[in-house]
């Protein structure tokens, strides 16, 4: 039975109101699962092999609900465009190199590379259509000790000839990858990925949706993203109700675990099936910003109760860490509150720490918490570096971290108990 | 005569609308001011010291026009508030703390090393209302090799007991640090700083605008960042038709050179006044979003000619890199266009780049661009590491910079054509 304890600052938010703060405490884990906290170590952990890193703060590692591995390439680029035009003229482009295997290990090294050093130890990925490319990225994710979901992506229509994949053969090659992947691993997993409703017909949508349900996969799709995504949803789909009931419609909306990104202009309805289905919405704020695509009230989703974590969205997003992902959170629904709809009261610190750690790593399980039962990922922080004369409470230093650190402050990392070191 | 000559790939903007770019270029500078850019150097500056960075981006160095030196140990702390609010819990008592020249000299230091960490040659500086601080802050920036205009904090009315000044000695210290400094560098210089008007009292203003006046010293102050102040200070001033009025009453709104930050919710008739009276406003996006202040419509003052410059105003603003804000500030117009007012065109990246080097620079005459004449401030960029597969333009590459690099990336600085190393 794998044992370790752990001595530090401890920081984690078991609910989103606030931070839960052990000044020199223990944490003990049990085969990668969190024990307890303890202000002393009783005698029976006394003998379990010990990191002491006192005086740094330990907290969750972080969880990015949504990204294009494919796109890392592409950060930074083209951002003087919106949704549409942007997908057309740099990221189906980008995309379609991914069925050159040797591209894709140059590419996916850097992302697991970068992940790591950001200190994000789970994430949830749409890799490109390639069957080949998708396995290496979940066998280079597997050898790099870090957990994620990936999907190769399903798209059949309104993209450019290189990326429009056969329907029939779409499923298949998604099947096999789902066969040959959900037992492989415990840390890395297949999800079904239809791009949007926009690229997917009917018959794949259903397709994949049977997938899904019947080997019990979960499914991450877009939702909502940019106005006229949604007008051209209508027009494809007026045999529905709204964008969501087209997912629903084919098995794709929550009967099995179901992550949507960006969810900006979903109606009050939607917000409420989404709530009874448990789907969960992945914030993206850095990527709403810079396609000019709006902001997701997010304070409407928490106030239904629907799942709520972070995501960088790479490349749309330009920023692939976490703690970064969670200030432009808090200042995205500032200016929502003060622009647009003085009911929607901005998230707090402890909030946006909560979406980027237990809010969107309960979609792996137990994860992103130090609760009892908990995976023990853990980051070691040293904010030494970020103090300036005075005297810190632990929740100003983890709100500091959140505000002014980066990957430099993160000094070691560990999933289910055991120390990731840097991928090859 | 100084000399000297960068080799590399230089990119510059000397207007807003493109990125003037020249791959493999010389640039030639004599007492530190830029003679031409060349593809071949003629014969006549061959035995011209040369740097050879051949592959390297070389860049204007940063402007930053906007931030208070006291309130760097506070950086993402008190973020849950408003402006009045943040000011009487977090940063009046913060500033009162600077009457301790030991902890001046502490926290000015960690903020130099990180101005010129960061690329930042030049910036605009509020110190806090002690002469003795002011005096060493101004000191220690001479001594660093950076150049900064840094302001003794003028006020006599609505703040705490400690910070409360009587007006004469405040307006008598003044004048004492503009007769000991306006001529003791020319990098580093004193400029009026009354903090806003609530702040200051009738009798303050008149005698702060005559020092300037008489002593043809720069002045800086806050203007509309918040709505809650636009009424006070109308409820203050009942006597004048708006905010701009009260300073441009006495004589601190262009008569001399003169930065207003923020310039939120001004009139048309307010940016007008600006415009022909040519004060620089200061944007601060990141600073606009943590206190829900709102977002600036900067296309309207760019379209009215204000000149505007970006501002990280610590500590309202968490982030010092003006890099980054100018990511920010180009998000942030996005949203201003989406959620507010579509005629308000977002900024572009080369827009963003320019107001964080020429459109602040010429606050200090010809800097911030590579054109002949203006001082050799200049970054050297190793963007390597934002490389990820593929071949970028120089256009790209610097975009990739701006919204994924880091102080990590700049690997040499350069002020008025002089090499600056990091500070002690």
């Amino acid at each position: 039975m794998a044992k370790i304890v752990l001595k530090g600052d401890i920081v984690f938010t078991s609910n989103k109101d606030r931070f839960e703060t052990y000044e020199d405490y223990y944490i003990v884990a049990e085969n990668g699962k969190v024990v307890g906290i303890y202000e002393e170590l009783a005698d029976e952990y006394k003998n379990y092999p010990i990191k002491d890193y006192t005086g740094k703060m330990i907290i969750p590692g972080f969880v990015d609900l949504h990204l294009h591995a494919p796109q890392y390439p592409n950060r930074g680029l083209g951002l003087d465009k919106e949704l549409i035009p942007w997908l057309n003229t740099y990221t189906f482009p980008e995309e379609s190199k991914y069925r050159d295997i040797e591209y894709a290990k140059k590419v996916y090294s850097n992302l697991i590379k970068d992940l790591w050093r950001v200190g994000t130890t789970r994430s949830v990925i749409f890799s490109s259509i390639h069957r080949e490319s998708t396995k290496l990225l979940m066998d280079m994710l597997m050898d790099s000790g870090l957990g994620a979901y990936v999907g190769k992506v399903n798209m059949d229509r309104n993209t450019t000839p290189e990326l429009t994949e056969d329907t029939q053969r779409s499923i298949v090659e998604t099947e096999e990858i789902i066969l040959e992947y959900k037992d492989k691993s415990n840390l890395v997993k297949p999800i079904i990925t239809p791009r949007f409703v926009p690229t997917c017909s009917v018959e794949l949508m259903k397709g994949l949706g049977k997938l899904a349900i019947n080997n019990g996969i979960p499914v991450q799709s877009h939702l909502s993203e940019n106005v006229s995504e949604v007008e051209w949803v209508k027009e494809l789909h007026p045999e529905l109700p709204d964008y969501v009931s087209v997912y629903n419609e084919y098995g794709l909306f929550g009967q099995t675990n179901t992550i949507m990104a960006h969810c900006i202009y979903n109606t009050e309805n939607e917000i409420d099936i989404m709530a009874r289905n448990g789907v969960f919405a992945a914030h993206c704020p850095y990527s709403n910003y810079n396609l000019s695509s709006g902001i997701m009230p997010v304070r409407k989703f928490l106030d239904k109760k629907v799942p709520v974590g972070l995501g960088s969205d790479i490349s749309g997003g330009n920023n692939l860490s976490i703690p970064s992902v969670m200030v432009a959170a808090i200042q995205a629904s500032k200016i929502k509150w003060l622009e647009t709809d003085k009911k929607l009261q901005p998230l707090t610190s402890s909030e946006a720490f909560f979406l980027g750690t237990k809010g969107g790593g309960i979609f792996f399980g137990k994860v992103g918490s130090f609760e009892e039962g908990y995976d023990l990922d853990a980051l070691i922080i040293d904010d030494s570096s970020l103090m300036c004369g005075n005297e810190l409470s632990l929740e100003e230093r983890i709100q500091k971290f959140m505000y002014i650190g980066d990957d430099r402050n993160i000094i070691h990392r560990y999933v289910r108990g055991n120390e990731v070191s840097e991928p090859k």
